[in-house]
């Protein structure tokens, strides 16, 4: 596992969350996803393709963490993951992926982003399905869990 | 929407199931996907990215309907989905959406394709959040329901 990879993934996340929504997660150590399932409610999923490699990213939220989020962003807290939620999990895939593409831009590993996907449905688990390993990487805060999965080709 | 863009689409996913698992599936017709919502329990997804446009695709399957194609498939009906029900839904997506790239890049519409994700979980919906307009393909036979939906930016 390359971790000069994978901490701007990390880093994306947790610098998006808290200065979007004032959300501050502690994240655990990135490690490899084997037997591993992790469950959530709503992901963000967006593929990548550079030249030197291609994969996908996914960031799932539990439904507690997906709803404060909207709270502290808009001021309402909605009831349940509707399409507004479902937009803000959109868009802070998007911003991560983004976030950590520039970082890895200036190390010189360049991609481009596709357009992401949203899934909703109470306890879904996500498998990533390119060829190299897969990175776990867990967060939390009190209001809930969430966590990136990552994994590139080659 | 382009008709042309489309069905290599569902041409592809129609010719994949039915050389690889003896499974005839008949197609609606593409429509646009308004507040519609189609609900699936295990889901492949890909990101394609070309110099035109950049775009998303996820096939979904009942789970009656994935369990019948790995019968028909291994010979052998697993009880639920399981890490072999979303391998194959990983494989059918790469293989569809490489069909529809040959397809499209014999018209000129060049894309690459980042790697498959796998969605697993009873009744989960899925919001592609590109730009563009979302088309659905619905798709049936006697073991269940998939349907495919695409959008692309511009």
């Amino acid at each position: 596992m390359n971790v000069e990879f994978i901490n701007p993934f990390l880093a994306s996340l947790v610098n998006v969350l808290s200065t979007m929504a004032q959300t501050h997660l502690t994240a655990e150590k990135p490690r490899l996803k084997k037997d591993e399932v992790a469950k959530g409610d709503v992901s963000g999923m967006i593929g990548m393709i550079g030249p030197q490699t291609k994969g996908s990213l996914s960031i799932t939220f539990e439904e507690s963490l997906a709803l404060e989020i909207m709270h502290k962003m808009l001021g309402e807290k909605p009831a349940a993951i509707d399409e507004e939620v479902t937009d803000m999990v959109g868009e802070i895939t998007n911003m991560v992926t983004g976030g950590a593409k520039n970082m890895l831009g200036e190390k010189g590993y360049e991609f481009e982003m596709a357009t992401p996907i949203v899934v909703s449905g109470k306890g879904h688990t996500i498998n990533h399905k390119g060829d190299g390993p897969k990175i776990l990487i867990p967060f939390s805060c009190d209001a809930g869990k969430a966590h990136i999965e990552v994994c590139f080709d080659k």
